[in-house]
């Protein structure tokens, strides 16, 4: 299989606020946007193995920022490196000044995402080529990202993960 | 503030799965499931602090079975740990056998939440007092998945927390 | 077939009030609820009998008490007694003090339900035992019920339904 | 305040059954049109009264019939009789044949309404003044179900149902 | 194919706007009152042709008035003409006054709709009598909003656009 | 006010047909693709005033090709001309190939906003300056559609609109 860019897998979604999207506080409820994110991901997952795809796991979500009622939201979603049959995927959140039109990052979202055939079994994927920094940095931190999610679902043993045992020799 | 037990933030929901609901493999969909979960975690953590709470962050979720158009889920969340303002939620989610009605466990998830006032800033919560053998398993492993969310997120350095060091301290 | 306990047949769903579930006074609206309490019901007359199960009627459902926007509303559904090839359900909704947490019933909701097979046609249904209190009382209405909504769709005469006369023979 | 016809309140929805509108068996299910005729039978009371009405009670609605995915059912709501603060809508609930064009009557549902203020207390409404065959016998039964629905609500003595009484003195 | 009047294909939706219905500023928006006139204006043109029909082309829709939340909104469709496989729809939207009850026309939108079989492809249709004064302006001007359509796909020529060029040719 | 590029508006909004967004042949219904159209060009009119904006009217939409159940479609809106106080928007819909990933376009539409304040009344917005060739094109176009847009809705002598006179003037 032909190893691909980020830049190819790259999805863009841009929403408004609406009423039934908000929580009692007035803004963005944390469900709804996760709903986003899990379809602007898999959008991203699809064009990157033309396959299938379905979420196999929700890695990491921080929700800095509230979001208000009305506000323009845009989600990115690009593959941040592939494994075997599974993919990482990176969602940046940005919500736009209405006046200025200034965008401000306000929420960054980890998924992972599994291509899969008809009876659900896994399939190969193509491997990505990072280019930018980000995209670099993100590719180097998914294999850390991916010890440490086997080693929380007791898949692999601490001492195996080399690279999450780097993050974590201070003294010697 | 009065300590409060696990049991006291016990949250139910069951749903059937709709045609709505379902991915193009004609199983229920990731970001609905994601969905569900936000809100019933989001009314057991204000039933453990009694405030309004926003969902700070999704930590893990994994989705290791494929759950299928018009199956029967039932969602749990629990608090499973306090710390000063924010609040772990596990949901524990079961689709039951249509014909022996055997409930079998097909996803676990873990959430933060913080509890606000009208402008958003946190308040403190209550702790939490585990009392099974499973609450308190889940109490110990909050604080390590918190350094580890810290360390991620920049906001500790690694060599302070103690409580992952000892998970990673292999050979000596 | 095995008959079953009422109490196997719970079913339990806790909701929050969002912006699209109010009406112009900013309270619950009717046709949610009830969409809501179908949903609930459905599942548990399914949990009695294993079977598909389609409603065949609402028999009544009273809405004494406006549920206010962002609410925490439990529904808790039942069998209350099974006859031979549907089953009557007691749907019991609670709202809970955002501060004490106390709940508080606020509607009450009675829903019968057929199996079927997959052409449609009746399917019998196990017998229902009732053990508590509230169950019984629930139980011997039941048939009066019954006997009630026959006579309204002009299935059974007045001097047929035993049950119905003893509750208007006032004098003798 | 000048009593009005049945005319005046009727209230038509047509719509289209569509994919999230579907149970498991692929017909129209219970929830979505108790949701349906909730909406129309408000707006039925409210064109009778000019008030903001609120959904007392669902008396009875039949399932006689399954309704098809991409069926076009039609809902015809009308004020049957009016009391000081609440109204009685009947629903009838039309399914037509895609080829031929006839519309089969397949639902029948009662609701009661109340006209409100913006506290929420009751509000006098106008008389209905039944004009055809059909809306003066849903006219004359109303007052049947009414004592029918305080008895049950334990607000009414049984023997002071006058009009339940008759229906059931047979033998005398 | 036995031609048919409009009134046959008449399509009422009565609805009330509710608050996932509206816009920042509180108004139905667009899009919503777009989905609700798409599928009344199918309902018509399939009560019309019976058969199975798709939009081909929304020609025209103006918003006029801001329709507020919690307005009672009726929708009424009809077939305004036929052409060999297609139907040129009319929807009138009304808002009614909450004290009055008179109702105001605040909308109106052209849509067009083809008939077709189960692989998509056209069907012929019957043709359209228009009986009222409004059928007739309305039927006549079909033929001109429909030269002009196929003007601006291209697929017609201006010269032999009879019906327009009488509109423009204004000095002779 | 500055004048902005077409550019500076462009939206995007990548979707995937659900099951609740399809017609029963299993394609996208009309009125679904007409909210999402109008959801995308609200955003992209927006951008251009950084106003508050409502849909004063859709223009033309014509619906060229079926979308198939869980197609990913890409919707893409730009400002095509801006008036005093209104803005015409063109929205491309775009279809990929689930294998090739190859995207087809398959539908056009052509929607007004005006720029509004609190009260609804209309406000200024900037010029538009195309740029690409295709801009260019539509912004030419534009002057003609809303000349043609202002006759149909008798706001304008067909002799007064001399953009229009010139397609028409075909002989002299």
């Amino acid at each position: 299989m032909k190893p691909k860019t980020a830049k190819e897998s790259l999805t863009i979604q841009t929403q408004i606020v609406l009423p039934n999207d908000i929580n009692t506080l007035g803004n963005l409820f944390g469900g709804r946007l996760l709903q986003w994110m899990d379809i602007v991901a898999s959008i991203s997952a699809h064009r990157h193995c033309k396959r299938v795809v379905v979420t196999a796991s929700v890695n990491n979500v921080a929700f800095n920022n509230a979001i208000n009622h009305s506000s323009i939201v845009t989600l990115e979603a690009k593959v941040s490196r592939a494994f075997s049959t599974s993919m990482e995927i990176f969602i940046d959140v940005w919500v736009e000044d209405p006046v200025t039109g200034i965008k401000v990052k306000c929420n960054e979202a980890i998924y992972t995402f599994v291509a899969v055939d008809q009876n659900g079994s896994p399939l190969p994927v193509p491997q990505l080529i990072p280019e930018t920094e980000e995209e670099k940095f993100r590719f180097d931190g998914a294999l850390r990202r991916r010890q440490l999610s086997l080693i929380l679902a007791g898949k692999m043993k601490p001492e195996d993960a080399t690279e999450l045992k780097a993050l974590f020799s201070f003294e010697k």
